[in-house]
């Protein structure tokens, strides 16, 4: 594949950005991947590792020269990043970011984007419940979406650039206004993590069962939440406090359902949940339609013993 | 491996059941398996995929002469099932089920089964989110955890050689009270599932997030709920008319987990939420170590595209 930009600067060097390197090496993506990480030690592993070309000492020296500047930072953490690198970034460059809120970001880093710069925010729809240097894999992204929303009047071939760099690691792409983001990642990833956050925090309390039998037994079910429950704890606190108002909402219109569910159990009508049962079956069908999982009778997992 | 039952009859011809027969004939654990479904159409399916030996027209005549009879229906049925095979069992067979709810089970068959035959309830941990005779395969049950919950003073020596059968299709094999165990479950698995119904339901309501926008995006946290929330309605509403106190117990402490997380979302509390994310993690560890589900950085699933 041909090279998309000469020089990237990733700014944060965890699961998306090792993903990401690994990735633009493996196809060419990239002239010279600059890094930098907050920590000491993450620098030292992504240096050990390989994926970057080179290690900096800050964000502001891993910018110098680069056409493509990527924000994998913590969204809480992105506007004090944004600030440092503002006055060493290359005119022409393109500046984005790959949190999973994006009108939080838009204000904590729009006001810092020097004249000349374009500031296109994304966000990948993929990740795993690992996070750090270790964590990234060169086909995270394949056959996933990557969501752009870039600012009214954007440049168009920059936009076009950064698409060619999304599909060149393998993602569908696809743009969308900021808040309409926040609502729909509100319904389709914010809120059920805080789910199942929240289911898993009830198992741990309880003292009539066990710990270990909520881990023996997890299988039929509470297992997929464990998994979702497993992710980065700075990432999500910063999802759930930047996009308050989209989560709220859904939480609020979730407990309103539960609680009618919770009605019908205790009223013993079976009615209501069958019906209830059945109109859920038909989105799953739809999303292995999509081609967004796989059908496989075991999930699709690797058994052990 | 060696016979364990020279006669096995599956009352109810769906995933359960359809599993643990191509199990058996794998790995010859039965001389003869006969069957009885509810529907033509199942019974027709059963015979020409051919996991039973002889099908049956009823579930008296299914049970005739078999040492081993397995109630395979939804717990909502197991009591008129019970009634209708009693005056057909032979004397020492074993009884047992494969419902998701023990104590319900057990007040509605026990009654029914005469002296002079085993009945030793049974829980496979094991499924799928399909149902019906064509959603079964033999390897459902491998490192699975069954559970048994027999009546105090049940015979050793039944129970030795229903531990063997579910030994032999694969299975980890574990004793429990049964209302130990409805409370168990409820945790593990009633109320996440559903949790997931609720949260799925949540987004087919929706009219500013499309359809098609939750069924695209539905990778980052959504899909392993729809997943779970595809599961067989009828199953689930028994479930949760049958263990309704300890599901509505566990909901309980739910919510009040949830509230007490939104409340943090709502006034900003992000350390809260940091503490809060940062303990679930540790029993997502447990869980793989104790080898439920795989480590694998894309979850072990197939890849498309």
């Amino acid at each position: 594949m041909a090279q998309v930009y000469e020089r990237v600067a990733l700014i944060g060097l965890g699961l998306i950005a090792g993903s990401m390197a690994h990735a633009m090496k493996r196809r060419g993506l990239a002239g010279h991947i600059a890094g930098f990480a907050r920590t000491d030690e993450t620098r030292k592993a992504a240096a050990e590792i390989g994926f970057v070309d080179s290690v900096h000492e800050s964000a502001a020296e891993a910018v110098k020269g680069a056409d493509l500047v990527v924000l994998a930072v913590p969204v809480g953490a992105m506007g004090k990043v944004a600030e440092e690198i503002a006055p060493h970034l290359a005119p022409g460059a393109t500046v984005t970011d790959v949190g999973s809120v994006k009108q939080a970001v838009i204000d904590a880093v729009g006001p810092h984007i020097p004249e000349g710069v374009h500031f296109i925010p994304s966000h990948p729809l993929a990740g795993t419940e690992h996070s750090g240097p270790y964590s990234g894999f060169a086909t995270l992204f394949e056959n996933r979406w990557w969501l752009l929303t870039p600012p009214e009047g954007a440049d168009p071939d920059a936009v076009a650039r950064l698409r060619a760099l999304y599909e060149g690691v393998g993602a569908n792409v696809d743009t969308m206004e900021p808040g309409h983001h926040d609502l729909v990642l509100a319904v389709v990833s914010h809120t059920p993590h805080l789910i199942a956050y929240t289911m898993v925090g009830v198992a741990d309390h309880l003292r009539r069962v066990s710990q270990s039998e909520v881990i023996k037994y997890s299988a039929s079910g509470f297992r997929d939440f464990t998994r979702i429950a497993a992710s980065d704890p700075t990432m999500w606190r910063d999802v759930f406090l930047t996009n308050k108002d989209a989560t709220l909402d859904i939480l609020g219109r979730f407990t309103e359902e539960l609680f009618v569910l919770q009605r019908a159990i205790r009223m013993g009508d079976g009615d209501h949940l069958f019906d209830y049962f059945t109109r859920t079956r038909a989105i799953r069908r739809g999303i292995i339609e999509a081609g967004q999982d796989t059908d496989a009778p075991d999930f699709g997992r690797v058994r052990k013993g």
